[in-house]
């Protein structure tokens, strides 16, 4: 079994593997070309009784997992959203799996409690939040990491349902809890709740707008800022987020686009206890002295898993190593590429830009009728040049060009476009044969 | 802004000092004797405009998180359950964060999704699940990674939810869902769902009598085996598994005693459909042409998060170089450990076991009164040599003792029971004077 030494001479192996991944990343076909039910004929029926060696492994990374990854973190990767990626998070990570502590109350691991209420007052300050979300400030308020925007969305829905079950309960002692529940309603847009940045167009809903008539009406106002968020540490993407004040909650996710890689998605709440009422779990084995005093954060009551890692340390090793100036940089490139992609587009008059270009998507198609779009993204991902996914807008199907890795540069995009506009060209010209997978 | 040639020397420093903390952690005070609120001050209010260097921020990991990190790896660490922890496990969390990718659809990253199946049948051959359970069977079972038990008890709960109040609202369509919901009954044990090891004693609920009547009344049985399911690679311990065959579901956490770092819960179900239904998600921008074939498995929907990550490189890894012969043997090694520590209790008449030893875990407490019990666990963990947390079994405070980290061996658990002993007998003979915290 391996040991210590072993893993110091392994891991420095795994170190150069990836950074080796990394550099030459582009190298590698940006989308698989395997079929469903690939990899199980690949490899043993079951796990092997006596232990295998590490090259076996390493060679099995090549031959059965590699032909069947979407790189991500190509820099001809131009679909969904970015996962982020950087080299400080990724050593943070490994200082997390080695610490290998759980962080569901403060005494479980102190440290790992303390870091991410202040990391989560950083970020907070970084993006100016009303500090009415702060941790650290005279309020209420307070951060946490989630793991993904769905789960901190599910969290404030039911911290908000508790909360109004409750008043309602109070009004109407003589409801039922099915009773209250069959009167409740969410509103969402058709994308999400209140979205800073949805995910088909990027669009921005008005919290000016629909701020007061949440507070006139004591709805929970949540804001779902999952990808645009990061963009708020530069100054210039600000004004997309005002009313942010009218905001009960508010998340966004930094693994997307603020280098820190998967999972880290950043909630905050003006009222602590809101999430920690409707979530409280006490067990005998789980209390501690310092539960009393006041000064505590036990985070198994913010979230729905009660395990969690050492998360924080990637946003302080990311913050720390890259600096706020460093981050705004990273943003802005992207935003600029996003740009100059829009511009070529424009510049074609057989294409058309689908939405305002806000950040870092373009949404854009020929025009002419969706068969057509459909037919140019399909021949777009069989030839695995680069990857893109489509949206629907208004009954228009639409390509959606993101700007997602770190490395992205001009060139890529300037190919990208290139490669897209010749794909086109066949296609109106009729020369290029459609294969249809199946 | 770090570029890859400075993370290949400062990985290689990394894998150093994982190395490191990992072989001397013993020489570290396994419990911090930092108070509440400690960390703030030692670091700056916010984060720096410009990057700080490496070097600064691994000073600051010495100054500001190590003192106020409890060890979960430590040996002399026997605190609620052991969190898991391998170099292979670390090594293969390296790489799954290099490709950073996500696998929320077959297509996001085909491999990512195609090794979770293969090795959810691996893991589910290892433990002796009935075949029903598995993906590569006849029938239409499978498995997914989920965080942690809660998530996967979660899930399951709101599965059931929604199958039986579409089959009753199929036979009373003229009742509302909220009159449905006030109908709605879960039934839980006093600790949880069906469990196979409970937190606080390791005990085990009898399938052979539930599952008949969940039969019967057509009610869903989940069966919880966080920590115990990992011994089931024994064949020894499978007795305690009998009746698992009447379950709709079944999870464990090999991120608790299989030497799978967090977070790793695997959970099983006979329906594949009872998930998706309960969960599907299809827009525009996740829909591929794969997707109406039937062979692929679109993960997002089998659990709550959207993103994911690829952590079935960690089973892949540690199943490899482990072998099944090489699980078996350390799970073998904590359960002897923990009969060690139970004779060494029950030599001595002033103590008294207080649950059957089924396991890794020992309940036991002094002869005696709840208050005396209590002042010998705060007089424990003030010492800081060992840390352990107590519970609660039919009114009586018991200590719980728990074999948690890959390198405890003998004459750590010697070493704790003499330590456990000697504040015994200081207590006994009343020479010894808690200090209250505050």
């Amino acid at each position: 079994m391996m040991d210590s030494a072993e893993f110091r001479k392994r891991g420095k192996e795994m170190v150069d593997y990836m950074a080796d991944y990394l550099e030459e990343i582009e190298k590698r076909q940006v989308y698989p070309g395997v079929n469903p039910g690939y990899l199980r004929p690949m490899i043993p029926a079951s796990a092997p009784e006596d232990p295998e060696t590490f090259e076996d492994v390493m060679k099995d990374v090549e031959r059965v997992i590699m032909p069947g990854v979407t790189h991500w973190q190509s820099p001809y990767f131009f679909a969904y959203f970015p996962t982020a990626s950087s080299y400080p998070s990724l050593l943070a990570d490994m200082l997390c799996g080695a610490i290998g502590c759980l962080g569901f109350s403060w005494t479980a691991s102190p440290a790992c409690t303390e870091l991410e209420i202040v990391m989560l007052d950083w970020l907070a300050k970084m993006i100016h939040l009303p500090k009415e979300f702060l941790a650290g400030g005279d309020g209420d308020g307070g951060g946490v990491i989630q793991g993904t925007a769905s789960e901190a969305c599910l969290m404030v829905m039911l911290a908000a349902r508790t909360k109004v079950i409750q008043q309602l309960h109070l009004k109407h002692p003589e409801l039922s809890r099915g009773e209250i529940m069959d009167k409740l309603v969410g509103y969402f847009s058709d994308q999400f709740c209140a979205t800073l940045g949805t995910t088909p167009s990027c669009a921005f809903d008005n919290l000016l707008e629909l701020g007061p008539i949440c507070k006139e009406e004591n709805i929970w106002l949540h804001i779902d800022a999952a990808y645009a968020g990061s963009a708020f540490v530069c100054p210039e993407f600000r004004h997309f987020m005002k009313g942010v004040e009218f905001a009960n909650s508010y998340n966004f996710n930094p693994h997307k686009w603020l280098l820190v890689n998967f999972d880290c998605s950043t909630l905050w709440v003006k009222e602590r206890t809101d999430l920690t009422d409707a979530f409280k779990l006490n067990p005998v084995y789980l209390q501690h002295n310092h539960q009393e005093c006041g000064l505590i954060t036990d985070y198994r009551h913010w979230q729905i898993p009660q395990g969690r890692r050492f998360r924080s340390l990637k946003l302080w090793f990311v913050f720390r190593l890259y600096g706020v100036k460093g981050l705004q940089e990273f943003i802005r490139k992207h935003v600029r590429l996003a740009h100059e992609f829009e511009d070529l587009v424009r510049q074609d008059e057989r294409f058309e830009i689908s939405a305002d270009v806000t950040l870092g998507l373009v949404c854009f198609r020929l025009k002419g009728s969706n068969e057509l779009n459909k037919t140019l993204l399909e021949n777009i991902n069989q030839t695995k040049k680069i990857h893109i996914v489509p949206c629907k807008l208004r009954d228009k199907f639409v390509l959606r060009f993101v700007i997602c890795a770190r490395t992205t540069e001009s060139h890529h995009v300037q190919f990208a476009w290139k490669h897209i506009k010749e794909l086109a060209v066949e296609l109106l010209n009729g020369g290029y044969q459609t294969q249809i997978r199946n």
